[in-house]
């Protein structure tokens, strides 16, 4: 016996032709430690674009319902060669109700019942998911758990990050977005210190009407007094930063090294001893990372990652960051959703081309049973 | 009472003016544990052009005797406003003899020794250093002495950092570099895999001819499958970086990813989870640092310093570090000079323009007695 239903699939060949199709496929009976959720709401994330979309060309790209081929410039193409061929799921993470389990016990308490997951298959009629990673969602419905792992366990993971490294604050390069509303109601429960970059007026209201403390908006001409004035006040001298390509490390790093020169008595031609740390954790721009010489060498700048994050965390960390997450799940973890597509609305050029700008508070939701 | 003697003192003005100049000054009579060094050899090292030259133009500088005059163009005299109209001394190490001491009991014991000292301000007749930080010579000459703390120490410094962080290889962008060649046999004693980056094939030579087993030619066309096939034969996930702008911190990130990716048995949009670090220490290549989103997000790369190391690893290490270079001062620690200058001809057209290039193998000598 297995299930049948509508999956998105997308394959990216040698020559650089990237097709991503709804395709009718059997799901395998969940064994073990897995259930089989009938999906009913997954997000379009910035992390699910990479290898949904990833720099394709879909401006010129051919379309017919629920498929479309696109081309993958380069040198993005032979950047993926170790996917090239291979026909692959997307969407890291929605909600359902589980319709089948394995044998174990904790998959077979969850029959029947509606569960965020993340199967790394979300885009699809049905998905097989790992009942450990799968949250309850009682009375929830599966609109408000479809986001409850990426943004909510990622916004968690910065502040327990910086809590584990001793820091009293954080700076966060894009501030209103869904993680960044998400971070500042956190910072705020925690008494975390927040320093909010954004791009524009309307986001400094926004978060100004959210409480935030701290903004600073780049598009200003006085960004960089801005951004130090705000560093020296928190002491953020540790960043998490989405875009990845281009300079704001790098303004970061600078303004930290400012702040914290100015406060020395004596001239160090190695720079001062704060250390500065920041995180690139996604590729908005997926331009070159630009690091001049400007702030000594008392600086690091790492990838960050969720999923090894949690893994050195640790379980009893994790389940705590989870309970919070499902405690809160509509306040402090409520994620907001510009437009919602089926399956084939998900490959409609308008769609296509709105979602993978990844403009700052304009979400896309699947709903794969429409 | 006090000692007078002649002293470099380099000074830049608000203007972009650098005022590179030997003056005859008085040497403060040492106090507590410091000691007075009758100094005799000091080496220039690169991390001493940061604050002697910098980027400063000594093409069109004028010149006269112990003095030169010279214009620090933008953005590098912006970025040092933090030395702004300060005289500062400059040389980090060096060697002499002892010919005043502090009260305390450690000076006191070293008086009329020759030693090793890095005073900061070496390039003079006297500099007040730091008991704790010398280095009784015995029968070494001062010239053997000179070098005995900045290379041997970083040399040393990375292979213990290697093994605090559980590597068994590291990867160094500069094999054939003074320091480079330390490293080489440090690592050979150790049994610490290495892979050098060279540039040229007579480096490549002086390499073998030194028993190392992995020497990469970026200079060659397969320069990148020489450098993958060396990392994956000694692990070197693990690297130093004395160039820091450019992409030589991007080749070495690239490459590690692509011999761990190819060990993986399934495609992960994020890149493999082995990972990956490299250490910028110095900066020969005063660029930006360019790094493209080619390898995931399992990499950091930090600034590292001397001085933070060493205070981080605690003074038993440190110890056994230094106690390691005494030992081992005219083999595994020697250093090789091009030439020897006086004060003066330090300050010479021909010495600057010949020292700052900071080509590989040809390291000055300073002799402020001559």
């Amino acid at each position: 016996m297995s299930t049948t239903g509508r999956q998105l699939f997308t394959t990216l060949e040698k020559d650089g032709t990237l097709t991503v199709e709804i395709a009718e496929t059997s799901f395998a009976d969940p064994t073990g430690n897995q259930v089989l959720v009938k999906m009913e709401a997954a997000p379009i994330n910035p992390s699910d674009l990479a290898i949904l979309t990833g720099a394709a060309d879909f401006e010129n790209a051919e379309y017919s319902r629920g498929k479309v081929v696109a081309n993958m410039p380069e040198p993005f193409n032979s950047g993926q060669k170790a996917r090239h061929g291979q026909r692959l799921p997307a969407g890291n993470e929605g909600a359902g109700t589980v319709v089948a389990t394995g044998d174990s016990d904790m998959p077979k308490a969850l029959m029947g019942q509606r569960v965020a997951c993340v199967p790394g298959s979300a885009y699809a009629e049905y998905a097989v998911a790992d009942a450990n990673m799968c949250l309850p969602l009682g009375d929830y419905s599966a609109e408000d758990g479809a986001s409850s792992f990426v943004n909510p366990m990622t916004a968690l993971g910065f502040v327990e990050n910086a809590k584990m490294d001793g820091q009293k604050a954080i700076l966060h390069t894009v501030g209103a977005s869904n993680l960044g509303l998400m971070l500042n109601r956190i910072c705020q429960e925690d008494g975390m210190g927040l320093v909010n970059i954004v791009r524009k007026q309307e986001q400094v209201d926004l978060l100004k009407e959210a409480g935030a403390e701290w903004i600073v908006n780049s598009s200003d001409d006085d960004f960089v007094e801005q951004l130090k004035a705000a560093i020296d006040a928190t002491d953020a001298f540790y960043g998490f930063d989405p875009i990845g390509g281009g300079k704001m490390v790098d303004h970061c790093f600078k303004a930290m090294e400012q702040v914290a020169s100015a406060k020395m008595s004596e001239y160090s031609r190695y720079g001062s001893n704060q250390q500065k740390r920041m995180f690139i954790y996604g590729r908005l721009d997926m331009g070159a990372t630009t690091l001049t010489p400007s702030y000594g060498f008392g600086w690091t700048l790492s990838g960050w990652l969720l999923t090894p994050f949690l893994q050195s965390a640790g379980m009893e960390t994790v389940m705590r960051m989870r309970k919070r997450v499902l405690d809160n799940l509509t306040t402090t973890f409520a994620s907001n959703y510009k437009s919602k597509v089926s399956l084939e609305g998900m490959l409609e050029k308008d769609a296509i081309l709105d979602y993978r700008r990844m403009k700052t508070g304009e979400k896309y939701l699947v709903t794969p049973q429409a």
